[in-house]
């Protein structure tokens, strides 16, 4: 099943064309967007998710979106909605058509969470490891190249899924050059390693996770300790247990890393698994 | 004035929607485009184009492009024109809508050359060089990031056209972190000393040029020397000419950069753009 709405709160067809061949979303990538878990009809950190629409906004210079608009057309999708209790709430934001008077494209789409990616919450992944090409100090450096930003351009995102699963793998964990963890091209990695949870920090040119923030303020709570710095990807085979999250995977884990299986975590992905649950 | 044509060769109205909001070319910047000079009703070295077409789809694993679809298209648009003697024609496939059975989506259309881009090629424009945050080697370690296809994820080519707008200029010139010098958002940079006209290797990461390559051919039947390799952008500066050359924006030169004024290059730029239109 799948929901379509604009930002007027009314329905479209998502299998009809909506979008002009001269939308810069379509041919030059230009735009923003953000991916919600809805549980059960309730949306989960729809104001963080909102937030960091704006700032991808800001980074691209775009009008700061519509948040009544959004709010409203995702309320409009989740009325309408009749699928699974899971879904995925996809906003979109495009710079408008080529030449035009400046509008935003903007839509959101209510989607079904792929049984791929739920076997993967499940069962953990394969991943590998793939140079991004990004040195620590180049976000801040050249904030023209939107590192850190969630923009319509993944199509590198989706050419390294590609890559990994020509390796056998179905995900990616991107590293700097000189060997230090990134993130996933849809994803955040948390290392853990006894009681304490570590994440690399955005200024590495990095997306600042949502899931990620709600389970490090959980973990937190419940007196784990939580640290945002660099991790060197050498490090990973020797994690209790490494996380790809975002919020339709969830938590999930990697159970084995450019072809090495990790230390089991099956307990700790439980473990951390329900405490991300408990926020809801 | 505008054209589309479909890959049948049936026409399609520019203004009405086309596009799903599930295509991949929309919600993930996956897929590849070209465009084409058009002088007179002829299109200039369409086939290197396509040719380029056909190399970025097998980069991003897209399928060949439907070569006969595109000439067909293209002879729609052509055929339908009544626009000005110069037309830019795009050719545009994208990886289809997500979760389908594969089909691309493609289209070609006919467009007016902006006014702003004529002006340009008259009068020169005012650059600034920017990092692009690859080195060399990267493009060859690491496919997967793309560098070198002409996919539609040109965010950051877009951002940086308009940092260089912020600082007062209209073109960028893209450079390593190292200072050596790339290419245009959208085109190739060629420095010429004397009787030796010097372009970047694509190897850097960067597209093969078809303007260039036209140029670079004329030029030595000419008794001009011409090169492929790395130019540190401090050459820039005292260079007798620096050109950014695009199919649409033909040979257009570069009288300021970051701020300093070039030595004229007016006379140099008169005889390189005649030599390159005595190939038509």
């Amino acid at each position: 099943m799948r929901v379509l709405a604009l930002l007027d709160g009314t329905l479209a067809d998502p299998d009809a064309p909506l979008i002009r061949i001269d939308d810069l979303g379509l041919v030059r990538g230009d735009g923003i967007f953000e991916t919600i878990l809805v549980v059960d009809g309730k949306p989960r950190e729809l104001g963080p998710h909102l937030d960091r629409l704006e700032r991808s906004a800001a980074m691209l210079d775009l009008p700061a979106p519509d948040r009544a608009g959004y709010e409203r057309a995702a309320k409009a999708v989740l009325d309408n909605w009749s699928g699974s209790a899971e879904m995925a709430l996809k906003l979109v934001m495009t710079r408008g058509v080529e030449g035009g008077d400046g509008t935003p494209t903007g839509f959101a789409l209510g989607l079904e969470i792929s049984p791929k990616v739920l076997a993967q919450r499940a069962e953990g992944i394969a991943a590998v490891t793939l140079d991004r090409g990004i040195e620590p100090g180049l976000a801040e450096r050249a904030p023209w190249l939107l590192l850190g930003a969630k923009s319509l351009s993944y199509a590198v995102n989706m050419a390294a899924l590609r890559e990994a699963e020509r390796r056998g793998a179905a995900e990616v964990v991107f590293t700097t050059s000189g060997g230090s963890v990134l993130e996933g091209p849809t994803s955040t990695l948390i290392a853990v390693r006894g009681r304490t949870l570590t994440t690399p920090p955005a200024t590495l040119g990095i997306l600042p996770g949502t899931t990620q923030a709600v389970l490090f303020q959980a973990a937190e709570q419940a007196g784990w300790t939580v640290v945002v710095e660099p991790i060197a990807a050498e490090d990973l085979f020797t994690a209790d247990a490494v996380l790809l999250v975002s919020s339709v995977r969830s938590i999930t884990r990697v159970h084995t890393l450019d072809g090495r299986a990790l230390p089991d975590s099956t307990a700790l992905h439980a473990e951390l698994h329900a405490l991300y649950e408990s926020q809801y």
